[in-house]
């Protein structure tokens, strides 16, 4: 399989460290499109991805699979431990309302104010920005980062006593965070210690390494 | 199990479409959470879901599970046929990608716009709104229909030959945008004929009659 993506990206990190947690990084092969030249917003692309966002998996029989929920969904389908997604109905159902809510409340809220509030990937791929909206985004993402707070002060994990996707969705919002310079607020100490926790993990730590492109800045 | 929903709302609908069509709804009981009151934004109700959003399931156990894809998740490891999000690896990655996308490109999109650039749930619930965003989202939705048409076009289903999940998002989007009078264009022929076909479903045509709340106008 091909993994179309950009070694920095946070939406790619959660594929990346899906891909490292369950150990199959070896059968998956980095193709670059690179974010900054906006070559996720040209028709080659899009033809892969009508959303225009990466990552985009593609499988041997040339079927193109975006979204990280959805990648995710396959990998586990597919080989290795541990299960990221849950075994049992309740589990599947809190990790994906766990993961969800992470993008809900602060992934998706910083990549919005970070392409409408600040000059994004650049005014040649940022051809509509509502700074507004950016702005409401990055509040909500602060508001994210208390309720994530909130959950971690009580367990583990995101979603519980395990890792799931659920704290790879979170992990994606605090590596966009730290991209747009929003740092976690000091009063949140148990999303902080959690994150410390996680930044130990070797799929999370070694994600970026994966595949560095020829030439190409960190 | 119960379910914490409005009658006629198109997340709901997700919910009660993906019960009947594993035939499950005589296992939930339904609690009304009145949006045009705005009882979703209560401090009650964010106990049970963050978001504040529509429909939340409640386990006996106590467990709130919100999000409709968490929602069919479990529904789809509890019990029941159909399998709503797939059974082999492909097909669980190209059924939970045409949810999400159906999501972002139709379905949000509309809500987006019907709470930023219409009179939405009313001044009380709408507190904050961003009309210049809302119409983009409207156009965002249009172009979304012109996607999903040439999809139908070519299979018989959102995700190819089996109704799933993601047909069910796509119902959603379009019980959304008759709410919203945004009808589906002309020209989107196969878009149009997929919807009478999935009106005909007994699911998506006693969706609202599981439970009408006493006195409420539907």
């Amino acid at each position: 399989m091909k993994i179309h993506d950009w070694h920095t990206g946070p939406y790619p990190a959660r594929v990346r460290i899906a891909l490292a947690e369950k150990n199959l990084q070896s059968r998956a092969r980095f193709v670059s499109v690179n974010l900054w030249k906006g070559e996720h917003k040209q028709a080659g692309f899009l033809a892969k991805n009508f959303s225009g966002t990466l990552p985009v998996l593609e499988l041997d029989d040339g079927t193109f699979i975006a979204e990280c929920t959805a990648i995710t969904e396959y990998l586990d389908a597919l080989d290795g431990a541990p299960i990221l997604t849950g075994v049992t109905p309740r589990e599947k159902g809190v990790i994906h309302m766990m993961s969800k809510r992470a993008e809900l409340e602060l992934l998706d809220a910083i990549s919005v104010y970070f392409h409408h509030a600040t000059p994004g990937l650049g005014p040649a791929v940022e051809s509509y920005q509502n700074a507004e909206w950016g702005f409401r985004q990055r509040d909500k993402a602060l508001r994210g980062m208390h309720y994530f707070n909130a959950v971690l002060k009580n367990q583990p994990f995101v979603a519980g006593e395990v890792f799931s996707m659920a704290d790879i969705t979170v992990i994606g919002g605090l590596i966009f965070a730290q991209l747009v310079e929003l740092p976690v607020p000091e009063e949140c100490g148990a999303l902080q210690a959690w994150y410390a926790r996680m930044q130990e993990r070797p799929s999370v730590k070694n994600r970026v390494a994966m595949s560095v492109p020829t030439g190409a800045n960190i």
